[in-house]
């Protein structure tokens, strides 16, 4: 069956998160929102786009840091109300210089910091 | 610092989605939603308790399945809006009985199916 972005189900907003992944490591990098179009166009560049609920605008992830996302697989869940992206990353995903958003982890009961930022 | 479900970000729901992830495998299984109530009984029970948008209610993964998700640690990401849940899975973590709710992948513009359902 052809793939048709508007068969997703999006939220009231229009959007679906979109899980990014990294292909060969399996370490979830983040999690962002895309519109439809945005489905579509990093199914058509390759780029992983996102929409930006802060910016209202298109996000091609790494067009100003130069921490691109090469799609390598898109997939889709069971209720097609969620995307996994497999991504090849370049550099670190997260703003703050991590690998992955992800670097605090709830032990005993206290926030600890998992990964420092890259230099 | 100590960990208050109430510092996470959730959204006019009151929903903070959280992705669920094998801790061995790395395979994402899963994304669901918790309020910050199912957040704190997640890790005060070590069991993975998500809310239910379509019932309205506490959703015990496996309840009733059997297939339930011993949480081994939560993350948050930088945002602090979205969370990573690492778990150990009993059996297949979808409904379809699939081990991941991402079984189709997008491959030369046509849906394909990754995965068959467990037996």
């Amino acid at each position: 069956m052809r793939f048709d972005p508007a068969t997703l189900v999006y939220d009231g907003r229009g959007l679906i998160p979109a899980i990014a992944q990294d292909h060969r490591s399996g370490e979830v990098l983040m999690l962002a929102w895309m519109n439809a179009e945005a489905v579509a166009r990093t199914l058509e560049t390759g780029r992983v786009t996102y929409w930006s609920r802060s910016r209202q605008a298109f996000w091609v992830k790494g067009e100003s840091s130069g921490h691109v996302q090469r799609l390598v697989e898109m997939r889709l869940d069971c209720d097609r109300d969620c995307l996994l992206v497999l991504v090849e990353q370049a550099g670190p995903a997260c703003h703050t210089n991590r690998r992955s958003c992800f670097y605090t982890g709830i032990r005993d009961g206290a926030e600890t910091e998992l990964m420092t930022p890259e230099v």
